[in-house]
């Protein structure tokens, strides 16, 4: 192992909005991630499938830039990969390659996650292997720490939270501006909170992958995402996925009861298991979800015998989300464990796996 | 070193409310914080200076049971401290005696850290021992750790909050019971939520010592308790410490306007260092910090780049405070490091003291 004031060095794949806003970081605040890491953190290579993207970036002399990620995770004396590519492939091979071989991970990878996640779990944990990967839910809102590490000797009840900005943005615009559900993400896709195919968000797909994750750092259990309900039996938009069916009308009726509508992902503990949901409700103006703005990410955790604990923050955006990224980083570098330490994980078996190896 | 999955021995000084409630949860909770911890937390040894405190509390049949603080600290085997008797003597001999010793403290000793942070800082440090103390503000709410850890690479500007519950309690029941300053702390006494003296919440020592360990965790520095203004220049209670002058008018007068008071902690930096406060304001009802409600906390920092990040929960309660107690047990025995690790050190020349060693 190398002496604890040597450099971490990591791998950085992908150069889209979060991994050049972590490449930057990395350069410009390298003193302050330095102190935090408690050695300097050291960008050995970069892997970019499109080179273009480095362009204005100042790398370090030293940093290798590569085009192939499967070739940038084998550069020798790698302390870490940082997967910001997206997508399942090669995303997903490549993690679990990187974890199979005793690596450590840091991922920001959603989809990945919500899709594999206990796969990789398993994988790291026979490996001996870290993942990290707090920047998956909230963008830049500390929420996968607080609950699994800070909440560790509380029993959570009930997860609530406000995780997609492009539809919380989009119901903002049609609260605020009076616009109709079309109009309004229109106006998401020019302001460049929407993509041009916008169902992963629109139909709550997004939102029921990040549930999953929170659920399994609040109750200890792997969730299938097909198993998040994304379909209201009533309520607003009732009957469609997502925020589909959420029209202009049913906005207005809301504000004439002084209500709002968010869409809340939610998941509880319940006698027949743990029930999970990321449908459009109408809330109460005093309901800390109502207080999500924009991109702005909320989320609740209801526990015993800590009662309710609320944490808000940026949603998403390159250097909020970089700074998630960069403290798991800086974790990992400190020798902290992956971002389940701490959690209940009974549920699923995983502890017996561990202990078995 | 002991193994990963040999218990992990706890000696728990103070049976108050906390203290009660850390080693009802020790027990009752056992299994939930083997899995936090990754192997069993053992309450070895109990200090209670008034055992009949003990009665009602079910311990474990191993448990010693002491009356001297001194002696829990020398039984053999311990893997940390936990120290809940607060004060400053003897409980500041006594985890600098076990820090000097190179043992794991664990402390919710707000006055302490404030009085004497720095040189406990230091000793830590040059003794290679660990020292966590997430209780010590905002009790079961999550502050510390985000400020440190998951803001690792965020450069904060500004940390304000309502940290004090018994003086929150009181703005409260005068503004929603239009008490006088004298009925509404007399109220609180009756509800147990202020002490016979109230000076210490009152007058914004409590607040202002919890701003103190914020500003080490936010900035890097320990500043003095007393350079933490506590008389407001102008507004609501101008002139007079923490909340000694603020008066019925005032808060009618502000309701008028329709904004409340609340006792705002603020510490920002500026060209000319760090400007620190503890003073009631007149704010928004849109502030976050208004939604403090009762002995409920409120922290929202501000830095580059991840904009605003906002925590809130339970401030005080023996139950909620114990959860965060013993999360810090639990990442003590992972192997994780003390409270600050993760936070900017350079300020007070601390990481060369620990680079000398």
């Amino acid at each position: 192992m190398a002496s604890p004031t040597a450099p971490f060095r990591v791998a950085l794949l992908g150069v889209g909005t979060v991994g050049r806003a972590t490449a930057d970081s990395l350069v410009r605040d390298a003193g302050r991630l330095a102190e935090a890491a408690g050695r300097p953190i050291e960008l050995a290579v970069i892997a970019a499938r499109t080179p273009a993207r480095l362009q204005g970036l100042a790398l370090p002399a030293g940093t290798q830039v590569l085009a192939d990620p499967h070739a940038a995770v084998e550069v020798p004396g790698l302390d870490a990969v940082v997967e910001l590519m997206g997508g399942d492939s090669p995303a997903g091979e490549i993690v679990e390659a990187a974890l199979r071989a005793g690596r450590s991970v840091v991922t920001a990878n959603k989809h990945l996650l919500a899709a594999r996640g206990q796969a990789l779990e398993t994988t790291a944990r026979q490996a001996g292997a870290r993942l990290r990967f707090e920047a998956a839910v909230g963008g830049g809102t500390p929420v996968l720490r607080v609950c699994a590490s800070d909440l560790a000797a509380v029993r959570i009840e009930c997860v609530r939270g406000v995780i997609n900005g492009t539809t919380n943005w989009i119901l903002d615009a049609m609260e605020r501006d009076h616009l109709g559900a079309g109009a309004a993400l229109a106006a998401a896709q020019v302001a460049g909170y929407a993509e041009t195919d916008p169902s992963f968000d629109v139909d709550g797909i997004d939102a029921a992958d990040k549930l999953v994750i929170l659920v399994r750092l609040a109750f200890g259990t792997w969730i299938s995402p097909a198993a998040v309900a994304r379909i209201a039996v009533d309520g607003p938009g009732a009957g469609r996925p997502g925020i589909r069916g959420v029209e202009a009308t049913d906005v207005a009726a809301a504000e004439a009861r002084g209500h709002r509508i968010r869409v809340i992902a939610e998941a509880r503990r319940t006698a027949a298991g743990i029930v999970a949901s990321v449908v459009p409700r109408e809330i109460d103006p005093d309901d800390p979800l109502a207080r999500a703005h924009g991109i702005g990410n909320v989320v609740v955790f209801e526990g015993e015998p800590a009662g309710t604990v609320m944490v808000a923050g940026p949603g998403a955006g390159g250097p909020a989300t970089a700074a998630a990224v960069l403290a798991d980083v800086a974790a990992l570098a400190r020798g902290e464990g992956s971002t389940w330490a701490g959690s209940a994980a009974a549920a699923v078996g995983l502890l017996a796996t561990e202990a078995a190896r």
